[in-house]
C-alpha cells in the first residue's frame, strides 16, 4: 500500500468521523460508509450517531453530537432535509474539522432549495468548518479505509489504492471511472463525489489532493465552474508537481448545457472559452468516459512516452496500415527506422517481412515466437522511437503469448521506452497486463492514448508587454473612441481625423492626402453602411464633399449629430479579425481569425484564455484555415504574423489591466506582408453594464 | 443453427474438401483446416492429400490429387510455392470447382511472386476452376463446419453460426472482429481471408455471401480496391436485401497508403474518391476497428432504430448531459417528450428527477428499483421517439439489475422500439446482454451506434439528363475548347467569342457591349495573369485597344501565336467551383465547393462519385462551410443553389458519356442569386494521355 502523505488533512485523511443519521442496515445511505469502514480497514475512530440506537453495526452509537466523547476531524450528514442545518451547526459548535453533507434537496432542486443551501454557507463561513456538498456521495480514502461515501459501487468493484484521484461534481461520473480503471488493475486512492459545492468545492478539494506526493493523475468531472481562481493555482501546482489533469465537463451541445444548468444551476458559458481556459492553464479536456481514461495506464507506467514517436510491431501487414493512419490522424509520427534498425531488422524477419515502420513479423511469427523479441530490442534500440507499439491481432494455439509479454517487458526495462499492447482477445490483454504492460482492444486507442500522454502542458506563457489601465467608460463607445482605447494598448490603429463640421472633414482629407474613406461616428448605429454612412475610396475634395452630404443626411435622419471619421484607405493583404470578451466566470477570452462579413458563417477563429503570450498567439493562428494563407500561399509574399500576435498579446493585456470592458471587436486587423504590420480599421469596445462592474 | 441457403456454391457451402499439403499435426498449417471441420462438425467429405501418410488426424489420405475417389467441390492448398502451381493445375484438370490457395510469397513479396500469381490466374482462367488467393487465410462457413482456414484465433475463440459475414484481403482483419463479436454473443457465418484475390474476389464473394437471405451484415476489409463494377453490383443487391455493408477501407494517411501499397500493390487513388465511392453505393465506411463493429448489436436487433430518435433514461443528471452532448456531436436529437409522457413521468419520479429528455431518475432508483420500469414504459410508448436509451453509471447491492433488464426487455417488446444499454460494470452489461438488450461500456458508444444503425443508404439516384458523347480529343485544350466542351453538356458558360486578330477582339467588344475581359488563349499557360494575358473590367475601345497590345506582346514574349478570348464582365454573388476527375478504379468523380485563389488551402470542397443526381449535389452543398453564405448570410438574397446543382448534374454526366475526358476544371462557376443561374466564367478540360484511353 501507497503511504499517505496528506497527514493532517482532516478531510483528505481523518483520523475519526461522526455519522449522523447512522444506520444499523449496512445497506442504507446512513450505514454504508460504517459498513466500507470497517470492511476496508479504517484505523481512525468511527462515531455513529443516533438518537434511538446504542450500538450500530456493533459500533458504539451516540445519541447527539453533544454526546459525542471528542470533536470528529469530519462529520458525515446523512439527515433529512429539515434535520440537516441544525446538525451541521452542532458539528461546528463543537470543533469539527469539516462536513460532508450528503443530504439531497437543496439547490440541485430549485430556489426553495437554493436558500437552504445558502445557509448552510453561512453557517460554514461564520465558523470556519468546511463543508463539502450538500447533495454529495461523499469523499473516499482508499490508502487508509475512510470512506465517507454512500456510492453501492463498492460493494461491487472492489477497491484498491492507487496513484490516481478522482474528483467528480457527480456522484455517477465518480464511479464509472473508478469502476473501468479498476478493470484494468489501476488503484485509486480519492475518490471524491462533491455535489453542489456550497463552501469547499471540487477545485479546493484538488489543490488539496495535489498536496499529496504520490498522486500522479487526477481525473476532475466539473459540471458547473465558479472558482476561476482555485482552479489557475490547482493547474500551477499540477504543472510544478508533474501531475497530469484530465477534465471532462460536458455541456458541449445546446442541450447538453441546458441540461448541465437544470442539474447544477451553472452560469452558461462558451464552450469554446472552456477549452481555451483549460488549455491555458494545464488542464486536459476529455471528450467522452474512455477519453477521459484513455491515457491514465500510460501516464502511471515507469517509462514516459516521451515526444510520442511510435514504432509499430505486428505480424500483420493491415494493422501496420491501419496504425499508419491513426497515428497520422492524431498527429503523431511513425519515424523511418536508422539504416542500422533496418539492417539488424532484415536479418530477424522474414524475407518478406516488412523492415520499414511499421514492422509486418508476418504469419512467420508462429513458426519463430523468438522472432518477436529480437525485432521488438532491435527497434526499441532505434534512437528515432519513443514509444513501441506492439498489435497482436491473433494468437491462438502455436502462440507463445506469455513469451511475447515477457520480451516486451524485457525491451522496456531494457530500452527504457515504454510498450503498449493492443489485441482483440481479452485473455491475450491479460497475460500483457499481467506483465506490466499497458493493453487496450484496438490500435486506435494505443495511438488515442500515446498521443494524450505525449501532450505536455507548455510552460506558463510570460506575458510580454502589458496595458495601461484606462479610465472607466460606461456606455457603448463609438469608433473614435473605441480606436483610441486600442491605441492607448499600443495597438495600431488606422491614421484617422475625427471631425465634427463638414468643414474639419475637408481639411482632415487634405492633410491625410491619397485616397481616404469617411465613416458616421454613432455607437447607436450597428451597420453604418446599411444607413450610407460609410464612403470608400474618396480620392478628390469633389468626392470628399458629396459624401459629407450624404454622411450628413444619413446623420439628421437618424436624429444623430454631425460626427464623423476620416481614415486613410490602408491597402494589406487580408482582413482579419481579433477581439476579446469577459467571460463571467473564466475571465478575459482573446478570439483571432479570418475577418470579413462571414466570421460568424466560416468560423475561422482560435479562442485563447489570458494572459496571452505571443507564441500562443502564433500557435493559435496555425490552427486556423488560413494559416498557408498567412504564411504566402500561391506565390503571394508571406503576411505580418508577427504583428498580429502583438495585436492579440495587447488586446489580451488590455482586458487584464481593465475590467471595466466588456468586449472588443477590432474587424477588419488588415495584416500587410511581413514587416509592414498589421492596422485596425475598425473597433468597437463595449463597457460593462453597471452592474457587471460590481 | 441458422439454416444455410447457398446450398449449391462450392466455395461458401463445399460438400467435400480436398486438403493438398494436408498434415497429421492438427497444429500445422496443413493440419488445421482438417482439425477444425473434424471439431466443428463438417459433414461433409475430407480428402487429405500426402503422398507421405495413409492416415492423417484418423482419415484415409490420398498420394496424389489423381488418387481422388472423386472430385471436390473445394480444394485447399497449403503447399511450398514451387508445388503450387502444379497441384492447382491437376485440381482443376479433375474438375475441382474452386481452390484456395493459402500458399504465400506471390504479389505481396514483388515482381519475382507477381508473376508466379499470373500463372495462378491463367490457370482460373483457362480452366474456370475458380481460385481464392493465393496468400489467403481461408474461407470459413461455421454453420456447416466447412472451415477450410488456417487462422489459430479459432482454437482460442469458439466459433458460431450467425447473420454476419466477415470477408477481408488481410487474414488478421478477418479474425478481430470475430473476436470482438463473439466476445458479446454474436455469432459468425462465413470468415473469409482471401489475400492477394488473383481470381475470386473479395468483392465476388460478397455478391455470393449475398445470396445467402439469412446474412444481415457484412463487414468488408479492403485493403485495395480493383474491382469497381463488382462492388457497385453487390451494393445494390445489398440495398434490395436489406444488408448493411460495413467497410473498413484503410490507407487514409500518407504512410498508411504507402503501407498498404507495399502490402498489396494496390493502385493509389485518392481517400476521398473512396469515400465518395462508399458512400454512393451504400456501403458504410468505418474509421478503425471499434467503428467498424460499433452498430452490429443494433443492426441484428429485433426492433429497428428509426430515424434514431432517442430517449436517455438513468439515474444520473451527469449521465443525461454526456448523452445529450454526444447525440448533438453524432447528429442525433433528444426529442422533447410529448406532453402526455411528461405528465406520466412526473407522477412517477422523485420530485427532484428530470421529466424531460434526457430522464434523472436520481438516486431514488436505489430505493424504488420498480420506478425504472415504470418511467421506461412511459416514454417508450412516446409517439416522437425511435430508440431507448438506458445508461446504469452504477448498481452496486441495492440495485435489482435482473429485474432493470427484465424490464427493458419488456419495455421493447411491448413498445417494438430498441432498448439499449451502456454502463462500466462488465457483470451489469452480461445480466442486460442476457436478456437480448445491447450493451456497450460508455454511452458514446450507444449514440455512435444508433447514428450508424439509422443511416440508411439512400435510394440509387437516377440521373436527371445525360450529356452527349462528343467526339474525343487529345492534347490539352485551350480555354475556349474547354467552355465548349462544358457548353455541349449543358453548363452556362459566360458569353465570350474568340478571337486571332486584334481586330476581332475589337469586334467582339463592339458586339458584346459593357464592361469586358480580355484573356490569352493558351492552353499551355497555366498562370495566365502572370505573363499579362488576363486584363479585367475593360469598358472602352482605349481600353480594349491597350489591353490587346499587351496581350499581344505577351503571348509573342512565350513564342505563342494571338489567341484571345473576349468574355462578358459577368457580376455575380459568389465564386463557387466545380470539376471532375476520372478515379483510375473508382471511375469519375465530381467535385463542388467554394472557389477563388485559395480552393486548395481552404478546401471547402465535397467528392460525389458520379452518376450523381441533383438531390445528391444538393446535400453535398449542405455540407460545405459556405452553405449558409449560399442561403443569403447576413441580409444577402439567395444564391441559385439549384443551377450549381445543375452544374455537378451536367459535369457527371459529361464524365460518364465521355471516357476520353481525364478531368475538368470550372473555377470561377459564378452564382448568381435565386433564379439567375450559375455561370462557368473559365474551364480547363484535360484529356486522357493516349495510353489511359485503353
Amino acid at each position: 500500500m501507497l503511504q499517505v502523505l496528506a497527514d493532517h488533512d482532516p478531510v483528505l485523511n481523518p483520523r475519526s468521523v461522526a455519522i449522523l443519521g447512522a444506520s444499523d442496515d449496512p445497506d442504507k445511505v446512513g450505514g454504508r460508509a460504517i459498513r466500507y469502514m470497517l470492511e476496508f480497514g479504517f484505523d481512525g475512530t468511527i462515531f455513529p450517531v443516533n438518537p434511538k440506537r446504542s450500538q450500530i453495526q456493533g459500533l458504539s452509537a451516540y445519541a447527539s453530537v453533544a454526546d459525542l466523547p471528542a470533536a470528529p476531524d469530519l462529520g458525515v450528514v446523512c439527515l433529512p432535509a429539515k434535520l440537516a442545518a441544525r446538525a451541521v451547526a452542532e458539528l461546528a459548535e463543537i470543533g469539527t474539522a469539516a462536513a460532508i453533507v450528503m443530504t439531497s434537496g437543496y439547490a440541485e432542486t430549485g430556489e426553495a432549495g437554493a436558500s437552504a443551501q445558502k445557509e448552510l454557507t453561512r453557517i460554514a463561513e461564520a465558523t470556519g468548518m468546511r463543508i463539502i456538498g450538500p447533495n454529495a456521495q461523499g469523499i473516499a480514502n482508499f490508502a487508509t479505509g475512510a470512506v465517507a461515501n454512500f456510492s453501492t459501487m463498492f460493494t461491487s468493484v472492489a477497491p484498491q489504492d492507487g496513484p490516481v484521484a478522482v474528483i467528480s461534481q457527480s456522484g455517477a461520473a465518480s464511479v464509472m471511472p473508478f469502476a473501468l480503471l479498476r478493470e484494468t488493475g489501476i488503484g485509486v486512492r480519492y475518490l471524491m463525489a462533491t455535489g453542489n459545492d456550497a463552501d469547499l468545492s471540487a477545485p479546493e478539494l484538488l489543490t488539496r489532493v495535489l498536496e499529496d506526493d504520490e498522486i500522479r493523475v487526477v481525473l476532475l468531472y466539473l459540471e458547473a465552474i465558479r472558482d476561476r481562481e482555485t482552479l489557475i493555482r490547482a493547474g500551477g501546482m499540477a504543472r510544478e508537481r508533474g501531475v497530469t489533469l484530465r477534465v471532462l465537463k460536458p455541456g458541449t451541445s445546446a442541450k447538453g448545457a441546458a441540461a448541465a444548468a437544470s442539474h447544477t444551476g451553472a452560469l452558461a458559458t462558451e464552450d469554446r472559452s472552456v477549452s481555451a481556459f483549460f488549455d491555458r492553464h494545464g488542464y486536459q479536456r476529455a471528450t467522452s468516459l474512455r477519453d477521459w481514461l484513455r491515457p491514465v495506464p500510460l501516464l502511471l507506467g515507469a517509462r514516459d512516452v516521451g515526444r510520442g514517436r511510435i514504432a509499430a510491431l505486428s505480424h500483420s501487414g493491415a494493422v501496420g496500415v491501419m496504425i499508419a493512419d491513426h497515428a497520422a490522424a492524431a498527429g503523431l509520427e511513425l519515424p523511418d527506422f536508422a539504416e542500422e534498425t533496418r539492417r539488424a531488422l532484415h536479418d530477424i524477419l522474414p524475407s518478406f517481412g516488412t523492415v520499414g515502420n511499421p514492422v509486418d513479423l508476418t504469419a512467420g511469427l508462429l513458426g519463430d515466437n523468438a522472432m518477436f523479441g529480437r525485432a521488438l530490442t532491435a527497434i526499441a534500440a532505434d534512437p528515432n522511437i519513443d514509444v513501441l507499439q506492439v498489435s497482436i491481432p491473433v494468437a491462438g494455439d502455436g502462440y507463445d503469448v506469455p513469451a511475447l509479454a515477457e520480451a516486451s517487458a524485457a525491451a522496456a526495462a531494457a530500452s527504457g521506452k515504454p510498450v503498449v499492447m493492443a489485441g482483440p482477445q481479452a485473455e491475450v490483454r491479460a497475460v500483457f497486463r499481467a506483465r506490466g504492460i499497458p493493453t487496450y482492444d484496438e490500435d486506435l486507442d494505443v495511438v488515442r492514448a500515446i498521443a494524450a500522454a505525449a501532450a505536455r502542458p507548455e510552460p506558463l506563457p510570460i506575458v510580454a508587454g502589458t496595458a495601461p489601465t484606462l479610465p472607466p467608460r460606461s456606455g457603448p463607445l463609438d469608433e473614435a473612441k473605441s480606436l483610441s482605447v486600442l491605441a492607448a494598448a499600443g495597438i495600431r490603429c488606422v491614421e484617422h481625423r475625427v471631425c465634427v463640421t463638414p468643414e474639419q472633414v475637408l481639411a482632415a482629407f487634405d492633410e491625410i492626402g491619397g485616397p481616404v474613406v469617411l465613416k458616421g461616428c454613432a455607437a447607436e448605429v450597428a451597420h453604418k453602411s446599411d444607413h450610407g454612412l460609410v464612403h470608400l475610396g474618396l480620392t478628390d475634395s469633389d468626392a470628399v464633399q458629396a459624401a459629407v452630404t450624404a454622411l450628413g443626411d444619413g446623420l439628421t435622419s437618424l436624429g444623430l449629430p454631425f460626427k464623423a471619421l476620416v481614415a486613410r484607405m490602408e491597402r494589406g493583404s487580408r482582413e482579419l479579425m481579433v477581439g476579446a470578451r469577459r467571460d463571467p466566470v473564466l475571465g478575459p477570452m482573446v478570439v483571432v481569425g479570418d475577418g470579413g462579413v462571414f466570421v460568424e458563417v466560416l468560423k475561422d477563429v482560435a479562442t485563447l484564455a489570458a494572459p496571452v503570450d505571443a507564441a500562443a498567439a502564433r500557435r493559435a493562428l496555425q490552427e486556423l484555415r488560413i494559416w498557408p494563407i498567412l504564411q504566402g500561399a500561391r506565390g503571394a509574399p508571406p503576411m505580418d504574423v508577427v504583428a498580429v500576435c502583438q495585436a492579440v498579446v495587447g488586446l489580451s493585456g488590455l482586458m487584464e489591466a481593465n475590467p471595466w470592458i466588456e468586449s472588443v471587436d477590432v474587424n477588419p486587423l488588415l495584416v500587410k506582408p511581413e514587416g509592414q504590420g498589421a492596422v485596425a480599421l475598425d473597433a468597437l469596445v463595449v463597457p460593462a453594464q453597471p452592474e457587471g462592474l460590481a
